[in-house]
């Protein structure tokens, strides 16, 4: 066991949104150096958000680094105050830069589509045969196990895992500023500086000091800002529905036995389930565009198609709809697409809000991640929704919507105009957006 | 010739630098539209700067919608203004949001490996058969040419060419921004908002009015400062050397006919210089950066780690030297690289900054693009860096640095005793960075 | 009548909060030349706040111009809609240059101790003998009284009413942006200017589109925020306590027929309910300041202390009490200050935070300001607080706290040690802030 | 000696510029609770600044706090280094809070006028009989010497007093971007975070890492572009020259034994020069501005007439004039005056820019500060100028010129019309601003 070294001159990035991250550990160095971790820097941090965003073309290395700086700064505050474990610092970085390793291209559709986990392939490529794993080794056989662990929310140190993950975290902290920062929306913005002062460490959980409570409501407020404004917007999701219609576009051909012009080389593990440690991490984003540029050139019609939309922004369109009508008129609408020469299956699509994977606040579900507490003067803890009442007055709601997001140029283009009129009853005089 | 429309309902997208850009116009919307335009999503603005601020992952598609909006901007302060003609606004939006469409991935280096000129392929993509070239026909059968006239500096009214290609124009006014903005280096801001309202149209050139004059030094010092400490950064030009090698092994493998894995398809025009316009528009750098995966694992030692090299950010050191040196000791040291097992005409590179496509303020330089003036409250024209000691301080100096870069590690791991003392000797005890 | 004239040059301040401000109307610019609006740059704009926020130093005249400018910038947008009549326009502009022309010294104690209005002072400094008449009658005699309308809220087109008192006006948007600026404390920030561009004329009022409620629900956030943060903070309170206690002290004594080394009098005519609009204007923070400077040297110790109190930032403490104590204990509370040799009546306060003269989002009270319309694309309007869960969580809520004020230190200085004692059992055993 | 108490909970004020400053030693927060430092609360940062820029209404209390964080900063860097002394700390931390505390109202004028120095009034406040020094004692007797002699520069730790009096000191650093906040000019930014990250001590100096060379470039421009843009503006000039004026006259008029219906009784000290410490303290610029509100309405003319201006902002104009002009015309420039009917003492006053107190960056002049020395990698020292081409091109260089102010409504109003004609002639067709 080699262990971790002071580096002889600190090293600095410039960020953005952070200013200056500051490693001083050789152990992170060499780990942000490590091909699995720089590949994160051809994975898109907000998949195909850059679509309905442009400024959001950060990537998940940049957002690892940030979360590493974050952790950084609460271990600095932390540090000599009673539950707070020093030896836990190196875990407590490493687990920071490596939180979202396991993230392929386009997570979201991909897992979707080809029910892969990057929860799984996070674990292996911290404890297989990887630059990653070599280089946490060094602080022994044991270590790589610890890292998984803390990002698994298995280790036993529960405050370690609150750090990372829980609703007020490091993860949480970096992502709502950056994805604020890149895409220009003026929510999303918190006084970090202020809730990093008054955070401090119990056995269970990092928790906030009573008096910081203001700073918690407006940091509450950006998820919510962000979640509708950003995370769930409408046109973010009509570009995921088409990335996922093509890929199963894609699955669909190979398992037909469709000869590919260029065939699906890199996707053809993915849908038959067996692919490879060394195979996932090849697969970037890059990667992905070079076929969606090829396939622009397939005979497919609709794989053709749907390349087409997606590399040249051509999207769906979207209405809103409530689920009384699904159950009536579904069936009619898809057979009005099949006239108009439309597969519903790729052309006709339901999607709704609550697939998403962002959480919002929703303290005492099953599943749930641990509340936010407050510490009270006199050393109690009390449940943030409970002493708020800007929090709990949105907390624990579910606004799922449901949209249905179709080509709309085809109403003008297709069928007969009987089709298109009533396409156009159904879906467009309902008011959409 | 079916014109321009007012969109119904203004168009907003949401900026991190602008804060909004607006379009009015269908023909802008529309051309911002084509696939065209949106490939250049594909390509960043910054090139290889992304290996040195992780922060600098924005794209060209970004700053050209920057530099229309400023453009919308500067045509707001000069309407109704003398030497203004109004039927020049659809013109000067145009060219702005095209001003950039010839470039291809990582273009400098490209340009300077393959022998492609950026600007021949703008003038090909406005004129010849594209999405771009329809939408502006709508305007008149000779307004492609006139927009290529404007991107090409040879347009007939000069005001309007200066608003896009002078030593303070909208291109310059976004990239200065956006790519401070980020990088995330606290240079690169100035006053916009007060260079435009003092902006004034006369017939040969956009020019400033004399109270502006801070605001204008204000600009020019973010230049200079962006000048040294973004685009002329040695580690940025170290990935270039990189990618410029690379791209050269590409060539000199596929000329000496060696047997690719993965042939190098999209770059055999490039390399014949026979290269069609559908094959240019579709390399971008997605596509790109999918050869350089593949080719890490050719056989050839050179291509698959100039290729590991890139993608693992695995750049070379530098050391600076003086021509001198240059001169003496070049052909030991490389024969030094060789009896050290390395190519030297891959592993040991000279790089002078001068040979870099950004300029700088230089007025007076014969093939240099018009100086600022400066217009006095009676009427008279003075040229900048007559006026401000400050930019006369910094003006017309180039200072050229040249920088070797080579494999740092190589010293450690390879070659005699003897040769790495050499190699250490000549290039690392003379003080580099 | 003279009229207005578009002044030969554009004036142009610099302001730190909306980057700068455009005159180009001579009315304006000679309003603000006046000296009534000059002596605004002598009254803070939050009184007492810099004792809390010690960067909380600005003025009305600063918050004025700010008015002004946002006021503009409405009607930029409203131009050649329907329902705005642009002959309203210098008629808004000058409403908002003027809108707290009766503000005195200290205003919300003076009107509180010495039962004046600053809305009646407004009244007269528009329609009697001052250089704001003057300017004002240039654009007709019955200019003046229109302005005067506009801000008592009484003018017959109700749209221009709301633009400057109304839940989401020119005042509001510029105070709470301002202020947070000043306190730098991170909320009070909103996109005002997307706010801006959805804001549409209506018959009744202006209205915001429905696309923008999320901005809206954000400003509304920082209304909530600045509230508890900053208006309501209870160090500020605390200053206002002692201030307040001051006045009455002068009040007191004067009426007693008290001898002053330094007679008050500035402050006659206020005490005796009889001054004349010159005195009115001159009494100013600084000549408030100067008395309270001189009286630090009278010999009533009350007064005396007070002023030293004020002066030097050695404010109460305070702590939070419910209802039902101030019944059952007030009495023995008040005999206890007695015995410990301190007048109740100055040194031992109740401040409720609902005296307070900051309005939050109520809508539906019936004194209160016409709610916020959210309008939708059909043009129908529907009230904030019915569409926006995160509004109608926190309006119509009235959070009032009541604090007892009081000098802590008497507890360890003066009385009996059983008076002590009770003292502290009584106050602060309570678990006080 | 008590010594110092670390405080048992931090102490955080908000501070738009610094965002939060941080007091943890009871001797700083009791040192910024005493009445001389609460006075600076009254006494503008910028004088008569706030005239020209309304933001500028800060106060040197403020920028007191600021200068203390600063230290506070460049501490935290110093520690545990070579060439730093732990124990000098909270003496540079008094220094910091202390090194203004003898200004008084609008210094520059008094100082001019009444022949005052605030530099000996800072000693006396230190170390007679004062709050201030009853809280400094605590610390040792010798102490309220030690911080006299660290703010004189005369103490013998020559790092100690180049962090608060040096090129590049606690307090330029601050007041630079304070003045550019409040304000609001888009100059004066740099990035302190970086300068102080790579300021060494050493043993006569703070230093700064050569590698921090561009940062430390930017806050010379900065510097520069303030001098210019801010502290040298002529708006400024000419109400410090009424100011002045006004002062002359109160001093002239009293020792003509003037009866003043308001005797200036806070004055007869300084223009005696024999004011007593209580006095000093006890003027503040509310005390100053109730006399000229009250002087108003004195008989005298140009008393009156130059109080309103002040108060009023009814400014003189301006004209810039060379050496050459001043000494032909004025003689009859000044008669000219005298024919119109104004006093030439009063009213034509010539103002030099090199009068102003603010240096800038000039290494090797005599009496000059300490230039910013560069610290290379192999532990030389580089004088700034002589390694940073900008910074050579601006330093040394005193852009002195001169203005002539004078009321420029009285060329319309008063005087015989060949008068008139013939003090335009002179001093308005030569073009001023």
């Amino acid at each position: 066991m080699q262990g971790n070294r002071i580096l002889p001159e600190e090293k600095v990035f410039k960020d953005p949104v952070h200013r200056y991250i500051h490693v001083r550990d050789e152990l992170i160095w060499d780990l942000i150096g490590t091909r699995e971790v720089q590949r994160l820097r051809r994975i898109r941090q907000l998949g195909t958000t850059f679509l309905t965003f442009h400024g959001a073309e950060h990537t998940r290395f940049n957002h690892s680094l940030g979360v590493y700086e974050i952790m950084r700064r609460i271990i600095d505050v932390f540090q000599g105050r009673p539950n707070w474990d020093e030896n836990e610092r190196l875990l407590c970085l490493a687990a920071a830069v490596l939180h979202d390793i396991g993230h392929g291209p386009f997570s979201h559709s991909f897992e979707k589509v080809y029910d892969t986990d990057h929860e799984a392939w996070t674990r292996r490529i911290i404890l297989e045969d990887t630059e990653v794993n070599a280089v946490l080794r060094r602080m022994g056989d044991d270590f790589p196990e610890k890292v998984a662990e803390v990002i698994e929310k298995t280790y036993d140190n529960k405050l370690v895992v609150s750090m990372i993950s829980s609703q007020i975290d490091a993860d949480r902290m970096d992502y709502l500023q950056r994805d604020a920062f890149y895409t220009g929306v003026s929510y999303g913005h918190f006084d970090m500086e202020r809730i990093l002062r008054v955070m401090r460490p119990t056995e269970e959980q990092a928790v906030i000091k009573y008096t910081g409570m203001h700073a918690v409501e407006d940091y509450i407020m950006s998820r919510y800002q962000m979640y509708w404004q950003v995370y769930f917007h409408p046109v973010t999701r009509s570009a995921e529905v088409i990335l996922s219609k093509l890929l199963h576009r894609v699955k669909d051909l190979y398992e037909k036995g469709y000869e590919f012009q260029t065939p699906p080389r890199h996707f053809i593990g993915f849908i038959n389930n067996e692919i490879t440690l060394e195979e996932y991490i090849k697969l970037d984003e890059s990667v992905t565009m070079y076929y969606f540029q090829m396939w622009q050139e397939e005979e497919d019609a609709i794989l053709q198609d749907l390349c087409r939309r997606f590399l040249d922004r051509r999207l769906f369109e979207h209405v809103e709809f409530d689920q009384h009508f699904v159950m009536n008129q579904w069936s009619e609408l898809r057979q009005l697409f099949i006239d108009a020469g439309f597969d519903p299956d790729y052309y006709l699509v339901i999607d709704f809000s609550s697939d998403l994977p962002y959480d919002f606040y929703r303290p005492g579900e099953e599943e749930e991640r641990m509340p936010i507490h407050l510490l009270t003067s006199d050393d109690r803890l009390r449940e943030l929704s409970r002493e708020s009442e800007l929090v709990e007055a949105i907390s624990g709601k579910k606004r799922t919507d449901q949209k249905v997001y179709f080509p709309k140029e085809l109403l003008k283009a297709a069928g007969s105009d009987a089709t298109k009129q009533r396409i156009q009853e159904i879906l467009m005089d309902r008011g959409g957006a």
